[in-house]
């Protein structure tokens, strides 16, 4: 087996950490406990672990291909796609009453980060079609949402998001697409849109556009963005298939990872225009895309957790069966497996503890979110949306970038072998420098994390957080454990670090933009630091608690010693991100244009 | 063009900081200072402009292929390999009795950067050739030197380095390849030899293989091992070819980068024996090896460089042209260039002041060499090796791992387009990640570092070449400028960080050293960094009395303005890492094995 799915780490963290007794009081999700919980991860794993992760490597092999308009996925894919839409796994987030499972996202994140896991390139086809079903969920008519989410939800059609064109990637407000009004209500759109994921493939016997375009007069910029759907083939009233549509892929990319993922170059219109329905109200399309893409950043986040997994599960693999030099403590006197080798463990538990850390941060962020949508009381809800958005960019921005880190770790573990294709561990660091670019570059994250986030309410809201984990602190700290008051101390530095850069971006944000920016990535890279460490320190003390009540020693041991490696080697890095963010914002804008 | 040699940059830090004045005083190198460096760099820099670099992307689209035992590579480089040759560049470090130009290796190493700069695929043949010149050198006899050397360095001959063996990676102890002596004075060699560079191609008439194997009776272990000499085609007494030896490439690799230089799989001996000669004494093979390998080591460390400095020139080029966004101090109404935007800034003069940083070690690394070669004086020439040896692993560890750093940053300015394979940006991430694994791991240096060079002798060494960095933070300090002030601080915090480490690995090294080897990593790039950061400073000082003088102002603002990042944003890294490496070594081998 090359994918061995963490359901008992998930469920640990799910529990101790992200509470799920708490959403499973929320109204709605009701059964969604922790044996509900229990039981929906281990039969995501089965399908996950045995189906979707063997198609991995096939994947990259042999790509998804483009010819004469058609593109061919991987054989093993489509069928794989039907498995998975047949066990409901599309529709574990939507409303019951379009055909969906209505569990809580908290539940939906641990199982998005198993298809990921077995196969990113598989997992981005339910991916965008979860963007697009959110999409209309948030703002189509009834109509459209009964025409189109069912047959999404059975996997018979997917679902993609079409926002960038050759000259606008991450601005927006540069988009050129035209859609013209019919006098039947429908649109006629004209454009070109680039790097459109799973925009053309033989999987399924539809797909759904959703595509931002300005009606002839709108506004300039982003206010002038409309979003329309804009069917593959046109949709007859019973639901059945009718024309096809003047949407036409006319190339595929060739890239450096997630090769099996088709990305389309899609003309509209080259042939009379292309018919596409208005979603919502004109020039509110960005504002509905942003809910879309919160969505999908805290996706591409578990993604990032996905890829760091299954490359930290072939390093330990390979460190095991790997025989090689003598251990530098001379405890054997012939070579050993190079696991033995303290800089091997490093390299594992850097993984082991990003993985882990970056975990706790995504599902406590889904928690939020669910309490944010489903709780009573109107003050919790918009107490939780805040700490949700909060944590988007971190769980988006900071798991991705490790995810880069740990890919890279996974390589080099395997020394030389890792350089050649064929063992497998490239194509986690191949696949994963894609996470850290769309749906927004970890510039862009840090940019909404430095302004909206951060300078908008002068820090307060960074702040709070901050004083919740000084609690942590304290709690760690009145305990009795070594492990546990070396980390309150860790914790700490890391902390005071943290509103050290907080303080200096909230009060440079609005007079001297460019040294608050200049630290952006530096900052969002801390806070995810901290963050995800916090919640580490939560499992240390839950994982001590478990111990002295006689619970899975090894397992809550294994926690212990990860929380304890977290707080030494990655929260130890906090102190010099605020050194570069605090004391070097000048030096990155000193040096004139011209010189470089 | 795609690549432009940074000739001004390398005279300025062979002049200012490896002290190309003191190299030309050597004895044998009268002719060869600042102004030959320049002619030299100049007539260098066009070839691998003009010819090598167009090669790069046809080697990545177009790699090595194999068939029927014969590789041929990328269309172009036969000739391009040709035009090196013929200039003389095989030969630039060499004897001039064996046809070389015996000129120092200060001027062979920028000369190195840019041949690696162009196209690092192509350089490996000629860095090979040169390891394998290097290491007959070192052990041959005089026929055997007369036999070989002239036609490597006439480019009609090629070298190789046979080492490791599919149970032998890193572990030299375990290699298995045997040599049957013959009554006529040869051996015959048996065994399989992998990851060969070039160890067969269409580009020369002949390759010399340098081949690692056992004598019968030999002690087992690495004093074992004896270095033999076993060339493709058996050379005649006159110097012409004569039979086909046996040694036959059976396969070459599929790798994730560096695609058109052939990775061979070699079989010796299937079909009667391979014919060897046995180069000096049976069983010093290694030691002969390691001659070699040492200065293969800082060829890497350079080639890590190079393909920094090519993917920052092309970062900067794309964030020049790639219109997209407001910048965020309202300087501009419409969308800018997105080298504007603070982060693009940020990840550009990380970039630069990486690139700087390493060059400069490396070539102060490289008079050390020279006056370790060459100086008349005995203790001089001790001194200056020391230094060189301790420069090795840093060269060679932090140059490669700077490199993926930069190379990731430099597909990250591309956004989207950097993971579209055609752009070229992400085949320097690919290409950049084998410099961190062949020719010994970045963890295989850090034991280096750690064992032979700071353990051994108790930190001596390294704290002597931190109170150098301490006498220039003076120097720094005693200075009127703002930059150079900020500097010291920089440097000095950096210093003490590096001290801390030194005596931790001092300490432990012996009694426990599973805590030393803990740190081994963190360690080699805390050391890398105060060392590139030294250098920087002295820059900085060299900037500001040439910007005194009325010299070259933009170029000079521009070296103060890179050597201030480097503090504020490379040098403030050091505390951490002095952190995870005093504090952390426990945590590090906590996790039981089974754990995992």
């Amino acid at each position: 087996m090359t994918y061995r799915a963490p359901v008992k780490d998930m469920l640990f963290a799910m529990k101790a950490l992200a509470n799920i007794d708490a959403v499973a009081q929320l109204p709605g999700f009701e059964e969604a406990g922790h044996d509900t919980a229990a039981a929906v991860l281990e039969e995501c794993a089965k399908l996950n672990e045995g189906v979707v992760a063997p198609l991995n490597w096939e994947g990259d092999k042999y790509p998804s291909s483009f010819h004469d308009g058609k593109v061919s996925t991987t054989p093993g894919f489509k069928d794989a796609f039907r498995q998975y839409a047949e066990g409901g796994w599309q529709g574990l987030q939507h409303p019951a009453e379009l055909g969906g499972q209505a569990l809580p996202k908290l539940i939906h994140a641990a199982c998005t980060e198993m298809v990921n896991a077995a196969n990113v390139s598989f997992a981005l086809c339910p991916l965008l079609t979860d963007g697009a079903i959110e999409a209309l969920l948030t703002a189509a008519s009834d109509e459209q949402k009964a025409t189109y989410i069912p047959p999404m939800i059975e996997g018979r059609w997917t679902g993609t998001m079409n926002l960038t064109e050759p000259q606008a990637g991450s601005d927006l407000s540069q988009v050129r697409t035209r859609a013209e009004p019919q006098p039947d209500g429908s649109y006629k759109i004209f454009g070109t849109k680039i790097f459109i994921t799973y925009g053309e493939h033989d999987m399924a016997e539809n797909i759904v556009h959703l595509v931002l375009a300005r009606v002839a007069g709108a506004p300039e910029g982003v206010k002038g963005i409309s979003l329309f759907v804009c069917p593959k083939f046109m949709v007859n009233a019973d639901g059945s298939l009718g024309a096809r549509n003047d949407v036409h892929c006319v190339s595929i990319e060739h890239k450096l990872g997630i090769k099996a993922s088709p990305t389309a170059v899609l003309q509209y219109g080259d042939h009379g225009g292309a018919i596409g329905y208005l979603v919502g109200q004109e020039n509110r399309g960005l504002e509905y895309m942003f809910v879309m893409m919160n969505a999908a950043r805290f996706g591409v986040g578990v993604q990032g957790i996905a890829v760091a997994d299954r490359a930290y599960q072939k390093a330990v693999q390979y460190a095991r069966d790997r025989v090689q030099s003598r251990p530098v403590d001379g405890s054997m006197t012939s070579a050993a497996p190079i696991i033995h080798h303290p800089d091997v463990r490093r390299m594992l538990m850097t993984m082991r503890a990003q993985v882990e850390g970056c975990r706790a941060m995504a599902l406590v962020g889904a928690a939020a979110y669910d309490a944010a949508h489903a709780h009573p009381d109107a003050e919790t809800r918009a107490q939780n949306q805040a700490f949700y958005e909060f944590l988007v960019p971190l769980i988006k921005g900071y798991s991705t970038e490790m995810s880069l880190e740990v890919a890279s770790l996974g390589v080099q573990v395997h020394g030389g072998m890792g350089f050649i294709e064929e063992t497998g561990a490239a194509q986690y660091l191949r696949d994963a420098k894609i996470l850290a670019i769309y749906e927004g570059t970890t510039a862009i994250q840090a940019n909404d994390l430095v302004g909206r986030k951060t300078s908008r309410d002068g820090g307060a809201g960074a702040r709070a957080i901050a004083a919740q984990i000084e609690a942590t602190e304290g709690e760690l700290a009145a305990r009795g454990s070594a492990a546990s008051k070396t980390f309150a101390q860790r914790l700490g530095t890391a902390r005071r670090a943290w509103l050290d850069a907080i303080d200096f971006i909230a009060a440079q944000g609005k007079g001297n933009p460019n040294a608050a920016y200049a630290g952006s990535v530096p900052y969002l890279m801390l806070s995810g630091m901290v963050v995800a460490g916090w919640q580490m320190g939560r499992a240390l003390m839950a994982a001590e608690d478990a111990l002295a009540a006689g619970d899975e020693a090894e397992f809550m041991q294994a926690k212990i010693a990860t929380a304890r490696f977290h707080g030494d080697h990655v929260l130890s890095r906090c102190t010099s991100l605020r050194d570069a963010i605090v004391d070097g914002a000048d030096s990155v804008t000193a040096l004139a244009l011209d010189a470089f």
